[in-house]
């Protein structure tokens, strides 16, 4: 990732910052000082660390991030049973490899380090040589790369599909499965697993600004809305004018629909995921219609959530995640307690 | 409460919504529904009380709630350790007594209920009303009203000053009092002597949308923003050109001061609030600058949650909160745990 290329048009930037070149390095320490008794900063990095040592000990660690702008995401996620460290980029920007690897060793308890990448080429550049930077320190590492956004192929910065709001549900059944005391090969086995389940698109309201930009990352008329826009801005499929909630949950479901049928028999974790600057209100509104179309096809989640999981900064729309749970032991793993700043 | 008194411009509402008359109708279904495990819905109410039943035995009940809009208060705060039941009125608009009474008697274990209300005329009224319903029941009912924000006094909407975000910590001890067995007149004891010990103000950089409105509650140019705007558009004390993150802490933490200076050897509770539209990373750079200025003060708080608790639909803004905890017990009260959507 990288500045946006499309852009939106110039006006004053209203934002609670600093001087912008500083907001990542602010906000990390507003975070990690707000909330010691989960995190703990590495020095002279933007890796954070579960302060919580204790419950790491030997497990496999469990190592996520990229760049900042998607919060809680990712060092919301970080404690007992869900992320050991979690490692900040700056905005909408791959961490850099000798942080990554900061954050590998520091967690590393003998048994190895996973790691949870989003399909992003630079983080995935960036994982990989920080991987590389550990095997040579003789730490065992193994990845998976997320890549649940079905609504385009070779978007801006990456390669294949996008990785978005379900790379939490990765968090959440790898953490549980690490904690529980799962070997490193036994959770790649689970994560190669686990992936092809997870599926999410989106719908786009306004475009996320990012700090040292200082306008939308596009621009949307005032009664426009996008589908597949992804959580750097990238472009999604179609435009159109906004339409009720029941239609932009029809039509994202379809699109889902379409990638892998639905079945009424199936079970299902379901995330409806605000970009940042939707209300909680529009969001259980969403809720409600997805639940009656789900319903028409007489599916009811096994396991849902509703709020801000992996954000674009100031970006308003929503993410639908539906995670198809074809083992009963993730759904376990779901359930699996946490101690964890955004996922309770 | 009722419909807004300044109005913006008109504007093409951008929601994900569907007919704005059933809002909270649909909101309130989404929510019981994608969360089951928590809420169960009294029928032909908006009243939300805890699925877990077993958990309110024996104990007295907490009842709160007020106007939509301020998701995820109240029913976010709605389980074990904290509230036994949330009422949700129109936006921004009082409920009626019957649905508070309802909420009321589901609660009730003979052991009392007590309600949280939040200082505005419609609120008060309303609550009072159902006390005095519940009471022909035989219900044993107080209540405490809470008037946390020191911007103003006698605003829109209410005599004297209004309850906002500070009420969530009047949730938490509340309901870890309650679960821990305390009783009625205990548990009214206890919220008089914390109420004055919960300070509130904010700063608005936009105002709220109500969907029957339409457009937003009040205007702001794009370099303006509004010191001690209330949860519902009410104006505050001054506007200003838009300043850096460090001065509208030094701002907000003037005023708190004034109103009743923050000692070193004394012991807070920090509550950084979103309004709706605010990014975490701007409540995340607000923190680095707030405990920057209280640490000149030399000031730690000893508790401290940042993130939306009580907002103001699709507000952009930041409330803080600092309550003065000068009873040990309170702390274990604020950590005790819990079991709610929102509050972890």
């Amino acid at each position: 990732m990288n500045l946006l290329i499309r852009e939106g048009k110039d006006s004053n930037m209203k934002k609670i910052i600093n001087d912008p070149k500083n907001v990542v390095d602010e906000m990390v320490d507003g975070l990690v000082r707000s909330y010691p008794q989960y995190l703990t900063k590495l020095s002279d990095t933007e890796a954070m660390v579960r302060s919580d040592q204790a419950s790491m000990q030997g497990k496999v660690g469990i190592v996520s991030g990229g760049g900042s702008g998607h919060e809680p995401a990712h060092a919301g996620f970080v404690g007992p049973g869900m992320l050991s460290a979690a490692v900040a980029g700056q905005v909408f920007t791959s961490p850099t490899p000798d942080q990554i690897y900061a954050a590998i060793k520091a967690v590393d308890q003998g048994k190895g380090v996973f790691l949870v990448v989003k399909n992003y080429s630079g983080d995935v550049m960036n994982f990989d040589m920080a991987k590389d930077m550990a095997e040579l320190d003789d730490i065992q590492v193994k990845s998976i790369v997320v890549d649940d956004d079905i609504a385009v192929k070779d978007s801006l910065y990456t390669q294949g599909r996008r990785g978005v709001a379900g790379t939490v549900f990765m968090h959440k059944i790898l953490g549980a499965a690490a904690d529980q005391g799962a070997s490193l090969d036994d959770l790649a086995s689970l994560a190669k697993r686990v992936l092809p389940k997870i599926k999410t698109i989106a719908v786009a309201l306004s475009a996320a600004t990012v700090p040292e930009v200082g306008k939308p990352g596009f621009e949307l008329a005032d009664d426009e809305i996008e589908f597949g826009v992804g959580i750097h801005s990238e472009p999604g499929y179609r435009r159109e004018k906004i339409k009720p909630s029941k239609q932009l949950v029809q039509e994202l479901l379809g699109k889902l629909d379409d990638e892998g049928k639905l079945q009424s028999d199936h079970q299902y974790a379901v995330l409806v995921n605000g970009m940042g600057a939707t209300p909680l209100m529009d969001q259980y509104v969403f809720c409600h219609d997805l639940l009656d179309e789900l319903a028409l096809r007489q599916i009811k989640p096994a396991f849902m959530k509703v709020g801000n999981y992996m954000t674009s900064i100031d970006m308003a729309g929503i993410s639908l995640t539906m995670f198809e749970v074809t083992d009963p032991q993730w759904l376990d793993y779901l359930l699996y307690p946490v101690k964890t700043i955004a996922w309770s």
